[in-house]
């Protein structure tokens, strides 16, 4: 038996480039939360995930009423953070979602980091604690954006500008030249449709072999969601969030065969009913960072698998220790048979120490130590830490950040 | 790291009073299958089982592929069961119910061994792999059958008769003083509906406070159960299986406001979705021992939870092993909300060592020691296994046995 004793919450900021999304464009920093929890026998468990103050409030408020809890305890963590959380409504994750009941955000962090405990008291890995882990490696997948050559007033990137299908061709190039990703998903709903269309035609041409995916992030109506679908069918292996809504994806769905995704509509367990009544997805994009952690990740995985729908992974910007966690969760599901999406290429500071998340052929080979299999450098977590206090940023906003050099931006939702 | 080294199957029988329902009457002997799993490290892990011939065959045939399984890798069983049973379809279980996919019912004794393993290997008990205990006991129902007063040709035994309202509002009443259940389970299917009505009615006299429900295993035709579920409106907690298939019972469903509850329609992940978008059961009784285990009842019940149905516990004729893991089971499982069905009153013998599995206030005290919490006696075992090989009994069949008394019985289904 072992329990927490303490638990240690550490805001931090690390570069971001200046990705173009629906909503505007990434701020200079990206914000996580990293979560320590150490038990009365000398243990350590590690967990990720977003920073926005409202949730780093909450984070802070469960924190403090964990101590005691047994590691193995995930329903007494469930019922002690609803308990916390009482009658809060409402929680906005990754900038760009809503959702009505924080538990599973809020919870989240912690049930990772009691999985890594609980992984070191017994000597396995977390994947051991999933069922086992049914694949040596996970593969991820390219995550194009467009973007600008960097950030209005700073230096260029290493990456430089992607604003057309050329640009786009030569990011997926050197990113699959480094990483050796095969399948390739372009964040779109930041130029007209048409552009957007024949950026994935290029890809296409240029990576014959690549499964390939656009996400536009429900900047079309329905009858523009359709009539790309169209011109896409047999080119991409999914349409991500076309369109808004439960409704809007079903009546897309009714007119394609391209089997349509979604990390909008289905965001929470209260969403999937009225998604399988109409149809409306057919892969659902997982999280952990909001589906309430990786054994609730296992049950949506459950669900997809008994009701007939896809299942692949969704990411936000993302530090190593969910990393970590996205594969330990990805090894351990049999149905996760997409490549995951990350934006960890885009990331060029982390603050775990090196070695064991590599990717190698598009994939990350799954750590086989106890828990999470990683280890936190100290030194780095302090450093990204004065970078958050001195950033300034303390929520994503990206559509107010791109008004800062667009003062007329306007997010881009439904717009086409 | 702990691996399968051997496995012993030993099928066994215990004796079985004549309990009627809509195929027939319990054979003299309920058989079951206990499960002995070894590992290299000297851990032992049980389950139990149903013990039909084609069952018995296909356990074995699992088992000599099982050793040099890692003891966490439930995905690993999963693939090696379904590798020895390839494209073998068809599995018959309790009696009654045929499902098309063995792989659920095959793997589920090994998979409950891996858990008591798991649990060993750890120094904790199965509910903290299961996510933790929410409750210390488990509420089951009082399970009430007509019965004749003894085997024909045998003594009569401690229960005596049961065919009209009086003989089952004494068997409860006798039930109840002992086990101080709080809730009644009638198997009903046996008489025409009319008078099952005015048992229940009887009980609710009788027990104004007990929570009731009625199951004729599919005995009536939709209008029957619309017919019933109007006189037991306000009555019974739920109406179980009046009626057979989704179809039928989303018919009767629509006709009245007691929540519909079934082991027989919805008995695998594959009926989940027809029977969702039918909206024809309401209550799922769930039963590790064809829904592939305790992980697997737990997706199970996270469905019932995200798509709004309730969840509560079938039972066939069992033994001690079998009540540890539905103990460990629905203490582990917050929406198991209803007292659990159980036979375990009805038999007069065990094979565990006494002590651990006690009801009090009609529940159970879940154990708390490593795995399951239980010890195998193997004395009893061996006695058991002798009565097994003594009593030439292969498989259930109540409908056989009741024609060796009445050979002009057929069974009731859909008879009223």
């Amino acid at each position: 038996m072992s329990r927490i004793s303490r638990i240690e919450l550490t805001p931090v900021a690390f570069a971001d480039p200046p990705l173009l999304n629906v909503s505007g464009v990434h701020q200079p920093f990206a914000l996580r939360t990293i979560v320590q929890v150490w038990t009365d026998d000398g243990n350590h468990g590690l967990g990720e995930t977003y920073c926005d103050e409202t949730l780093l409030a909450r984070l802070t408020a469960v924190a403090a009423a964990l101590p005691g809890l047994d590691t193995f305890d995930l329903h007494g963590l469930r019922s002690r953070v609803a308990d916390v959380l009482r009658a809060e409504r409402g929680a906005e994750v990754g900038g760009m979602l809503n959702l009505q009941d924080p538990v599973d955000v809020v919870l989240s962090p912690f049930e990772v980091a009691l999985l890594d405990l609980q992984g070191k008291e017994l000597g396995r890995p977390v994947t051991d604690l999933l069922g086992g882990a049914v694949r040596d490696a996970v593969p991820f997948s390219a995550y194009l954006f467009y973007k600008w050559a960097g950030h209005p007033g700073a230096a260029e990137d290493s990456w430089g500008a992607a604003l057309d299908p050329a640009g786009i061709v030569d990011q997926a190039r050197s990113m699959i030249d480094h990483y050796g990703f095969t399948a390739i998903k372009l964040k779109g709903g930041v130029f007209p449709p048409d552009q957007e269309i024949e950026a994935v035609h290029a890809l296409a041409a240029a990576f014959p072999e690549h499964k390939l995916r656009i996400d536009p992030n429900c900047a079309w109506t329905v009858d523009t969601s359709i009539k790309v679908a169209q011109q896409l069918t047999g080119v991409i292996e999914y349409l991500e969030d076309p369109t808004p809504g439960i409704e809007g994806m079903a009546a897309v769905a009714a007119q394609t065969e391209i089997p349509l995704a979604t990390n909008m509509c289905v965001i929470a367990f209260a969403h999937l009913k009225p998604s399988v009544l109409a149809d409306a997805v057919q892969v659902v994009l997982s999280d952990h960072h909001y589906w309430g952690g990786l054994r609730r990740s296992q049950l949506l995985a459950g669900i997809c698998d008994t009701f007939g729908m896809g299942l692949s992974m969704h990411s936000n910007s993302h530090l190593g220790i969910s990393l970590a966690a996205m594969t330990q969760l990805a090894a351990a599901t049999p149905n996760l048979t997409y490549a995951c999406d990350t934006h960890y290429p885009w990331k060029t500071e982390d603050l775990i120490k090196p070695g064991v998340l590599e990717f190698a052929d598009g994939s990350v080979r799954v750590p086989t130590g106890p828990g999470l299999g990683i280890e936190l450098d100290t030194d780095a977590l302090g450093r990204l830490h004065e970078q958050y206090l001195a950033c300034g940023i303390r929520r994503r906003d990206d559509t107010a950040y791109r008004r800062t050099i667009e003062p007329d931006f306007s997010p881009n939702g439904s717009r086409w």
